[in-house]
């Protein structure tokens, strides 16, 4: 597909929407000067558009196969995924202690979005060893960190999760795995995984599985769950490889989609395992691991957006039918088509700007800016999930549409960016999971984040008073609703009402945080035209969406259960 | 798939909610009684659930394949198709004199709505025979109705639509295939048409092509299109069948889905055809038999989402994850599945109530009960198709969110609804025509239609403001503001700020309406609970969305050309 990274788009939402340029005075990330920035974007954006959109058809048209127990990838994947690593890109906000590049993960954000966009499936397996790095980094022990993060940072070792079981699956506590202790400091991992994302293939000389098991006396449930590594080849002390660890790949799946991804059934039959962290604590370090990847997946949604987006307006640009309002012949100045293409571009930027300004959040708390961006970055990991994966499955829906009967072709490529975008409101915890948590979870503070969060979209609404009053005006009072809304929910006595309207007050929260974002672009842009042509659009035609979302999130969930099952 | 027809649904429709009762009044449908009306949905139900419910799979894991210039349909398709055309369904609303069954279009509809929960890609087979017999009672001369129409109702012949050229898409009015007068009664047609749906097959002993095509001295644009009748194999006078036309199957389409439906690219190179009425007035031909069509689509789109539903409702009833508030262990019972679960089946009833209230409107008319009628029908049609197929799209997302990890999974199931059913949002008028169309052509009245449909809600929802006030009151203000909406379409001098707005106006028109229909159903359930709570599910979280999407319609289209399109 060709495919132009938004390189500037990036540049300039760091430069003015998202607060970038704080993060950058932090003593943490002093190296993320402008410059830097700028060349890095410019080498993702060239790596995306030269080397991974090339392949994004591949992995649709000749999946991974499983061939006598091994899987082969698609066409140039191995090449594709060569060229990410040794470009450091695995690594770009790893420990450079151990090879990353140590820059902030809003850094990381912006190329995975990019990456996302040229090419989805061959961009997760990256993202799941930035995953482990980070597990690592904050649970591991120093040999295992000194073993396996320079390989995983350098990309010459991949990373997988391994979560999920037949029976386990949104109830991780549910899963069976066991872990016995050899008594050698290592353990025997036996069961059965399934959706295990890139669990084998052959790019990289190694694949280290992150596995969650039970230590034969652990507790019932999360609190019994211990995290192990277990690696497909048994490495030595010194890196180099030894034996195969007998970790069986029984089957690939057949998915909707995403099919350069393979997607296996594993099996391990007493492989060993390193445990990762203390006993009986595998679910804290997972949740460490999955918030930042729930990110990651986010903006695998937004990715998808933008190359479903540009796939489409190449096509509205060229094709002509029909007399259009202006004169010009393509369908793109059709006011429908127009409608469609101007609310996918304003529904990309509002979910890039929540995901990049959750990564700057996360930058800072690590940063030792304070607990409050802590707060934050936990506060926006669920939107910016849920969200922009939404944004992810609409927009590339739209991208159909916009193609017209020649959408439904498999040929033409926009089906494949709705095909592939799919999971990504299912895997890392459903797009419902993601709305309880935040709900429940992340109100659990008494709604301090949300109230402090709130309370500063409105003090920048004020800034554009003069400039932009109905802008201003309406963006102001979409957030005293959402305050409101806050607070209903915090009168709920009973989790389940809030569970009962999480999905439509999440949605309603994003698109109050999406009109903040476009409005603080209309004031920033030099060139003010295309930004608040874009901003307008949002604030006057999508974010009214906001009271009818806030009003389904405040029913309650009474009325849920006014039906029995059977008349369902 | 398992699938049960919602048969007693369709009698509560029918005889509750959609004014059936009226129409088995008029001499016309006098034989639609009561009896008659339950044989026809039972039988039909027993057709869907039995025969062709066991098909949907082989369409999606065996596609129809051209082999030797022929199709080769999926396996069992054949017979699925014999047991359609032998139990007289492809005739139901036809003429008797030509062996159909004379009843309403309303009881197709509703049995259309089954066939295409069970099958969807077999069920469009019929679905555009009886588009052609529609065509052919209104268009065509006696001889040929008596040669056709016996063999299209009794579907030992099918019938299919060649509107489509690459370059006349949404435009028919750029199609350039030539007819020229061979002197004897017939032309001769030339030309390629693509996205030609059944185009061949080996179902049936004839295909019948009604193709759109221009006389040589024909007006530029839509006024000088004719419409043919072209068959694949020439019939003798007395039926027989002669030789062979010479019509070239050319290739079939790689499509997302419905892949048991071939479709087709078809060159005619100089076919025999025969002029369907008047020479030049093949627009005004295909679009009565268009507006049906596109009631159909509609009605598939809804099928598609029962499909989905019970699908997935099947799954949420088995599968267990985490605890339940009521500590019933199937996930059907958290909350968040259970919004999912009323949404789909609310949003159900909702299109459903409104496709067949447009039948009821077209059967009136066709019964001669005022022109009213007539314009009722042409306002909802819009509605019921694109409302319909939005639905169908959303109700199957959500049902493969209902199934987690497994809905993405192939084998499932549950993407094949989502797969098959997107095309319906394109074909037969994509959905933005549709939107333009409403707000178009179907507001050239002055709005009467219209208003006259929203004061009989308003009127309606009187009788409901003592047994259920809330309910009333949410319901009757919604129908103020999309009056108030309707009234502002109707100030604008330039028709593209109607554009502009068209698809968020359609959306909140069908919102308005499922309400008055979910309001009426509440009041005239015998039990009212479940039907109680499925309307207020719908009246409390799904209507309010109607705000949103009417601000979204009253913008006008200046801002949408505030942008240049090389900024987009």
């Amino acid at each position: 597909m060709p495919f132009t990274a938004p390189v500037s788009e990036f540049q300039f939402l760091l430069g003015h929407v998202v607060g970038f340029p704080e993060l950058a005075k932090t003593d943490r990330f002093a190296d993320a000067t402008t410059d830097t920035v700028d060349a890095i974007l410019t080498e993702a954006g060239r790596l995306s558009d030269q080397v991974m959109a090339p392949l994004q058809r591949n992995g649709d048209l000749t999946p991974a196969v499983l061939e006598n127990g091994a899987v082969r990838t698609s066409p140039g994947f191995a090449d594709g995924y060569k060229a990410i690593a040794e470009g450091g890109w695995v690594g770009i906000s790893a420990d450079p202690e151990f090879g990353g590049m140590g820059l902030p993960l809003t850094l990381a954000t912006a190329v995975n979005d990019m990456m996302s966009a040229a090419c989805l499936s061959l961009q997760l397996n990256p993202l799941l060893s930035q995953g482990q790095i980070e597990a690592l980094e904050k649970h591991g022990d120093d040999a295992m960190k000194a073993l396996y993060l320079p390989k995983l940072t350098s990309g010459v070792w991949t990373g997988t999760m391994n979560l999920t079981e037949p029976q386990a699956g949104t109830d991780v506590g549910a899963l069976k795995t066991r872990a016995v202790d050899n008594g050698d400091g290592t353990f025997a991992i036996t069961g059965q995984k399934i959706f295990i994302s890139w669990a084998d293939h052959d790019m990289a000389d190694n694949v280290c599985h992150m596995v969650l098991a039970r230590l034969p006396d652990a507790p019932a449930g999360t609190k019994g769950i211990s995290l192990f590594m277990v690696p497909k080849l048994l490495p030595n002390d010194d890196g180099s490889l030894g034996q195969d660890n007998g970790i069986r790949v029984v089957s690939l799946e057949h998915k909707m989609g995403l099919h350069g991804s393979p997607t296996a059934v594993l099996e391990f039959d007493g492989a060993t395992g390193w445990m990762v962290g203390a006993p009986n604590t595998g679910m804290a370090a997972m949740f460490t691991m999955m918030n930042n990847a729930r990110l990651g997946v986010g903006v695998q949604g937004i990715g998808a957006a933008e190359g479903a987006y540009q796939h489409a307006l190449s096509y509205a640009l060229e094709r002509q039918q029909g007399r259009t309002p202006t004169g010009k012949p393509a369908i793109a100045d059709h006011a429908d088509v127009r409608r469609m293409l101007l609310g996918m571009k304003a529904d990309i930027f509002a979910a890039r700007s929540i995901a990049l300004s959750c990564a700057v959040a996360i930058d800072m708390a690590q940063a030792g800016q304070g607990d409050d961006w802590a707060a934050r970055a936990a506060l926006l990991t669920p939107i910016a999930k849920a969200f922009g994966t939404d944004v992810g499955i609409e927009v590339s829906s739209t991208g159909v549409q916009v193609h017209g009967g020649m959408g439904f072709i498999e040929e033409t490529g926009a089906t494949q960016y709705s095909r592939d975008v799919r999971v990504t409101a299912i895997y890392e915890g459903t797009n419902g999971i993601q709305a309880m948590d935040l709900v429940g979870r992340k109100l659990s503070d008494g709604g301090e984040a949300a109230e402090r969060l709130i309370h500063e979209v409105q003090d920048d609404v004020e800034k554009a008073r003069t400039a932009l009053p109905d802008l201003a005006r309406a963006v102001w009072e979409a957030a005293e609703n959402l305050r409101e809304a806050t607070e209903w929910m915090l009168t709920c006595s009973d989790m389940n009402d809030r569970f009962a309207g999480a999905v439509p007050y999440l949605r309603a929260f994003a698109r109050v945080l999406g009109a903040h974002f476009h409005l603080k672009a209309a004031l920033a842009a030099d060139a003010k035209g295309p930004r608040l042509a874009v901003a307008r659009f949002y604030i006057e035609r999508l974010l009214p969406e906001h009271t009818g979302l806030l009003a389904h999130a405040g029913v309650g969930a009474k009325g849920l259960y006014a039906i029995d099952l059977e008349d369902l």
